[in-house]
């Protein structure tokens, strides 16, 4: 059966094979090597009249569906990039890239490389100075190699050494070793042997015979827990079904509507955004992430990863699965990436939607009449995880019944670890296990909220609170503070204030909340952070300027989608934000995107090793004056004939009494 | 049944009754008011010989327990505290306090005040001058009177004056009208008549005939929703029953042990808080809160509710129920606190604990096998709700399996509000409704943590993250960043700095994590926000120095456990924190107290009325190498066995499909 496609869908096997096969027949003879293929973002103007006439019922216009390609040719030596268009089966552009413009890496590439690096004969021979027992095994994560003052060029991959023991569980990063060999990308050529230093400063020694340690393991085969702490069973039962319904990723749930579609590089957008049937947004998404690292000495200044630009966030998304990443009733979706030879891989449930419980919504007892009313809060989980290497990260879109959206982060994983001397601390990282030590480094995740806030005219404000001048006759007992606003008329960012309250909002002025008797709004709820630590003089910086502030706001226009710029592997300069943001283009009253700096810098804790638990971090996105009040007085009262707890006795210990969980 | 007391053991209904009998015997012939009848903590002391020997299996030594008493004589007229040793049955002391400390109030008391209130001649005349339409009704709330330069002496209410229409859920915060009388507390003699201000300065007009204007209503009886949003049942199913084990206040979870024991003035405390074995804490409770508003003129400079200190937030507990408050399989405690005559009123279920599911704990894919190591997070839940007059605070202490706290703080319940002429709005409050103003205020809440980090000598830290120096052999490239620790040698505050990253924390100098080799500690995560916006001359900031910084640091001493001090009611002077956190004592590797003050500006929005969903503010007390490493490796994998999680298929709604919630 073939269904219709929304502009907003994701890619199609159909559409993938397509534009390939079109790219392929265009290079005859010549080898292409495909490194990310994806639908691209249809024209918002199109889109918009498109979305207004599925609103009124109207025909829908045609629009026609595009497919972006990057692949290399000449051996990894040119890098390209095409617009198909799919609908009518024709190529529209096909470009190649200026020299030092690098592309992103598929996980066969960095596979590739990790396997040729242990085989290599320079590699072997410092392999064969550990003098490693039996039961040890050389591994190695290849890492996009970063960028330095040095690297004219060339396209490197950095592979970071590591041992394990004889279990292919066995957690390497717990073992690293001190030499890291880098090769080129595509040709797998021998560039040099880096040697990583053991002490506190940058001195490097020869390698030597390994001293062996004991791994700190995370798998249960390995990690020496003998006795273990079983919670007893929490189930949740939905009787009557999900409460939502989703259909080609439109989701309706609670008055929300909205679309969802996967896409390689963010791992999934949402479209389309309305609630009781106003327009909050037009797309949300992750749109960047960079992670740099705070330990200086070479080669670990070029740590920073780029997990969307460099590799892709759904390129490296998870296979979910039921009963683990979330309960319920689950409704999952698939990503679509390629492989070099442009073949489309299916990544299956990449992204599950389900609802969950988060306690009260809100209560009130008159306690005159000692009568409760009180409603739970149900919300709406739209979630991916994404492994890059070592670490993962779950993003989570929340919807709750009042109207919010909440943007959550969940940093979990491995922490990336360097090799550490005996009896050497350091200040800039944490020693997590015998020889072993994990760095500073910061997370800096970049979230575009397109907005459509009662429609696309948006403005950005912020609110501060100050107390009121004292000893005025308004004032006399120096109680009183009020608020005051401030509009960004230019593209820019705002600078953070939490001791003066600052609140972001995106109103929209040409619509005032008859109560309030102001323009209608969200506000865009976000901690105070350290952002990028990096100097200004810094690569760190220049390739990630989203990163130094923490909330941006720029003119909406087509294809300026991702906050470090296009392509940000071995990068130089940021060529998003850093341009876009230029202080130029007039933002009150016109269509706008807001990016929002999701920041925090980690400095590790022993418990964030072998496997680090959840560090959660949210953006709450909010009505602010934008209903004339509480929008879930709708809900019903929470009672025990829907929710059926159960009461606790005195020393009971519940129905079974053949398990403990202590 | 007998049952052994514990010394952290909640006030037994006995012991209530022989305290006050004991009192009410030594005033023969005279009328004794109790406002407040509790156990007193006994002296640490004390309790830790008893923990010790409890611990080691050893004979229990026997700590006498001690009720406080709060009681008037002489109608009103002298305030006294009395100490009971209720373990031999004789007073300690009785003392009067002196002029100028002011008990805090029973609800009776309030509620007294507010039957008079109406009936009184010159508010009846007032009320008169409104020329109601039938079906309408006035209604009032009491307010504890707050403090300013005037009212020498005498112990005062303020009656805040509101209509409402014919039903008794119809939401007078809604209508709140232009006069406001005061009266002496327990003479209730008429005072004044304060006239409230409609403008926007503080001009007051004489009462008029009311001009009729719809409530904003929040029962489901009343609040104009016709068509409902029902969401399909979750249940959260336990079919082994509960996974904690609860006696007599004991509490056994996932290796967590400590006691929950309610009390009136502060909801509950825990004690004696471990985690696999090992001490982290000695008490944690909330200490105060303080909303004072930012509507400076008169009479709302006086409006600074005292939550705790005015009239206990264990006493205005709600009554929770089974599939309202929390779900799953509940345990409840009871709180029990005096009326007037010293009699003890039994509050039941103040308290409910429970077990939940927030998501994923930790999670990691090796890429290579495919394999993911998974656990879900299970959390148990302290809960308790505060109704204070038109507000609602919910108190959670949430523990994870990963030796983590949460404190969490849920606002919610009406916003108070104030009456505003047609037409005008102010940059000090929010119009939420006809001529219904809710002015801006802050929620100040001080949670006491007396920590026992591997021990009771403990020592606060915190710990900056700076760039390094650039340009220098160690950071050539400008990207590398440190960590700086200082260490608070006096009792005092640290100021907040989330742009260095500022991180709390108490660690034990007399224990080294062997593989950090640094101190085992606790951090304290709190977000950077505005404290106290009133002046520092102002009362506001006089009775609650505590509101003025985030995190303070205090020698221990018994007696010391309200952050602003025992006596708020009325006061002039911030008798808590101000006095204690005095720059003099030695805090280092000592028997410290830390107070935890978590401020927000609430700024109200329409969709906060006429009932307030949810506002979510979280302390997490996070193990900071404590552990060896993530000590939760030993939970199982998660699974669908366990989990039954369900797959929706495309266009699926579920195995029913008579209902549908969209």
């Amino acid at each position: 059966m073939q269904q219709v496609i929304h502009p907003f869908d994701s890619i199609r096997e159909g559409e993938f094979r397509l534009a390939t096969k079109l790219i392929k027949d265009a290079y005859l003879g010549e080898k292409v090597h495909f490194v990310q293929v994806d639908r691209a973002e249809p024209p918002k103007q199109d889109t918009l009249r498109y979305l207004a006439a599925e609103r009124e019922g109207l025909p829908l216009p045609r629009i026609p569906r595009i497919v972006y390609l990057y692949y290399y040719t000449n051996e990894g030596k040119r890098f390209h990039k095409a617009l198909v268009n799919v609908s009518v089966g024709h190529i529209i552009t096909k470009t190649q890239l200026p020299k030092g413009v690098v592309g992103p890496l598929l996980p066969e590439d960095l596979g590739e490389v990790e396997k040729l690096c242990v085989e290599h004969p320079l590699v072997k021979a410092e392999i064969a100075k550990l003098k490693l027992p039996k039961g040890v095994y050389v591994q190695n994560d290849p890492w996009m190699y970063g960028t330095d003052e040095s690297n004219e060029d060339l396209q490197l991959i950095q592979c970071y050494m590591y041992l394990r023991y004889d279990h292919p569980e066995s957690n390497h990063y717990s073992l690293p070793l001190k030499f890291s060999p880098v090769f080129e990308s595509f040709s797998h050529k021998f560039v040099r042997m880096d040697y990583l230093p053991g002490g506190y400063d940058e001195r490097i020694t020869l390698t030597e015979p390994w001293k062996q340690v004991p791994a700190v393991e995370f798998h249960p085969d390995l990690n020496g827990e003998h006795t273990m702490r079983i919670p007893k069973p929490l189930i949740i039962q939905q009787p009557e079904g999900p409460g939502f319904t989703s259909k080609n990723g439109a989701v309706e749930w609670q008055g929300w509507k909205f679309r969802v579609a996967s896409n390689v590089r963010e791992g999934f957008a949402v479209y389309d955004v309305s609630f009781k049937g106003r327009s909050i947004a037009y797309r949300i998404s992750l749109s960047e992430m960079t992670v740099p690292y705070g330990d200086p000495r070479a080669p670990y200044h070029r740590k920073q990863a780029f997990d969307l630009g460099d590799c892709g966030f759904g390129a490296n998304a998870n296979h979910l699965k039921l009963g683990c990443d979330c309960l319920g009733y689950i409704k999952y979706l698939d990503t679509i990436r390629t492989n070099g030879e442009g073949e489309p891989i299916l990544l299956p449930n990449t992204i599950c939607m389900h609802e969950q419980d988060n306690g009260i919504l809100y209560k009130h007892v008159n306690y005159r009449t000692n009568n409760a009313v009180i409603a739970r809060r149900r919300e709406f989980v739209v979630q991916t995880i994404a492994t890059v290497a070592n670490y993962e990260y779950i993003v989570n879109i929340i919807f709750d019944q009042a109207g919010a959206i909440c943007i959550q982060v969940r940093a979990t994983g491995i922490l990336s670890t360097m090799p550490i001397d005996d009896g050497v601390t350091v200040d800039y990282g944490t020693n997590v296990g015998p020889n072993v030590m994990a760095a500073f480094h910061q997370h800096l995740l970049s979230f575009r909220i397109d907005p459509a806030v009662d429609g696309h005219k948006n403005t950005v404000v912020y609110d501060d609170v100050y107390p009121m001048e004292p000893n005025t006759s308004l004032n006399p007992h120096n109680v009183g503070f009020y608020s005051k606003r401030t509009v960004l008329e230019k593209s820019g960012s705002v600078e953070q204030s939490p001791f003066t309250n600052r609140a972001y909002k995106i109103i929209n002025e040409n619509v005032i909340n008859p109560v309030s008797k102001k323009p209608v709004g969200y506000k865009i709820e976000m901690p105070a952070r350290q952002l990028a630590l990096a100097s200004e003089n810094s690569y760190n910086v220049h390739r990630a300027k989203f990163a130094t502030k923490q909330l941006w706001v720029t003119k909406y226009r087509d294809g300026q989608l991702y906050a470090a710029g296009e392509f940000t592997n071995q990068s130089r300069n940021d060529t998003g934000l850093g341009e876009w943001a230029n202080g130029q283009d007039l933002v009150r009253n016109e269509d706008i995107v807001v990016w929002a700096t999701l920041g925090f810098t980690h400095v590790p804790r022993t418990e964030d090793f072998p496997v680090m638990p959840v560090e959660i971090h949210n953006i709450n996105i909010v009505p602010f004056g934008f209903f004339t009040k509480n929008p879930a007085l709708d809900l019903p009262q929470s009672n025990n004939r829907d929710n059926q707890s159960v009461l606790v006795n005195e020393d009971s210990t519940g129905p079974s009494c053949c398990k403990s969980s202590l």
